[in-house]
């Protein structure tokens, strides 16, 4: 009889391709389909919640996978995580969820972190974990500047070329900045996202939290619909899927 | 003119043999001792407030050394941190301090924090920077157990055999044990440690945290002034210099 599972898993993106398995390297989806291979002898594939690009982390991604043995969570945890050594991947819990749950398309929110260190000491103990802002930022222009994101609009401004996603228009639930001593967090929660919209709209509230750009600006970024009124893309290393929820 | 320079630092132990200068591979102190001659073309010794061992790493290390020309604090820290490169060290501040400033035996207080996490699942981004303890650990009979040991004793139960410090004697100022969710943290304070002292109290506390001792035999841990009356040696990745305390 076949069970369906619904894990949720913490990894460090730095040695991955990103989530989804590709030809040019190692991804977490494959460090995961052969660990269950490795324990059940099955091929089975697994479907994320959030496909996460190469160097960007989870806290709380979500997959499934169906098993045609029969096995419980217990057993199953210590067994994917035995064989998902030396990867930094780690199943934090495992649940038998019905058949037709689906980790991508049942979920119905997303919750990203985005982790600035602002200081002018480089990383150390962060490095790949965080991105490193030299410059002095100003986390309540940053915030005041996001505030003006959340709500639901057409985000191609903040859209990658490669997206594959139908629609632009995109639903933000929250978008929030907070400063805590030397670290900036960007916390932000939406059913779903374009590809690259968070790093992209932490990219543009720096130069608002530098002083480049007023906040009052990114308003109008988000009206001119177009990717070059945006900033850049901030890199990869600061990002972390932190959870999923589904109804 | 030459100037003595203190400056604070932060690393990643991981890569190391440790603080101080071996045959046997990189240590910190070589690394900044290079950093040093290759911007100011000086051989210098560079004197730091604490050995760290392999593995162990810091956030607010403090280490000394003295320059023959001149240059302003600002200037040095660009240019040792650009020297630093790849290694994960970081400079976070430099000040100009008197001649007779020393790092080490000028210091009247060093801190400890000590990272265990505590759950069933294994580490994935945490790794090589806490002590993953999958059993279940009570993080209050550990404080029970902590308790015991602050104040002035002769810590021979919980000192290296390779130990070099005249005597066994310390005061601990302050050992406190908190859990904060799925983190154990062990913070430790006093003038100066025994080597291995940190790591060789938490791998006691772990066997109380457990169960498998009660709180109450820490004293008695103690009062054997026998290294094999303790528990075992816990793992340098947990281990954190976070502060230096001058008069």
């Amino acid at each position: 009889m076949t069970q369906r599972f619904k894990i949720t898993l913490e990894y460090d993106g730095g040695p991955f391709v990103g989530w989804q398995r590709q030809d040019n390297g190692p991804s977490v989806q494959q460090a995961l389909e052969e660990a269950i291979t490795a324990f059940s002898g099955e091929t089975q594939s697994v479907q994320g919640a959030g496909r996460t690009d190469s160097g960007v982390h989870a806290l709380g991604q979500v997959a499934h996978f169906d098993l045609d043995r029969s096995i419980d969570t217990a057993e199953l945890l210590g067994a994917i995580n035995h064989h998902l050594r030396p990867w930094p991947v780690s199943v934090r819990s495992a649940e038998i969820v019905p058949e037709d749950f689906h980790a991508r398309f049942s979920a119905t929110g997303r919750a990203y972190l985005y982790r600035i260190v602002n200081r002018r000491a480089p990383l150390a103990l962060d490095l790949g974990r965080v991105w490193w802002v030299p410059v002095a930022l100003d986390a309540e222009a940053m915030a005041a500047g996001a505030a003006l994101l959340v709500g639901h609009h057409d985000f191609t401004s903040f859209r990658a070329s490669e997206c594959q996603a139908a629609s632009p228009e995109k639903t933000l639930d929250k978008l929030e900045v907070r400063r805590s001593g030397e670290e900036i967090q960007v916390i932000a929660e939406a059913r779903s996202f374009l590809h690259h919209q968070v790093r992209n709209i932490v990219g543009t509230l720096k130069l608002v939290g530098q002083g480049r750009w007023p906040a009052a600006r990114v308003a109008k970024v988000l009206a001119a619909k177009d990717r070059s009124a945006a900033g850049p893309t901030a890199p990869p290393d600061g990002l972390y899927l932190t959870n999923v929820t589904y109804d």
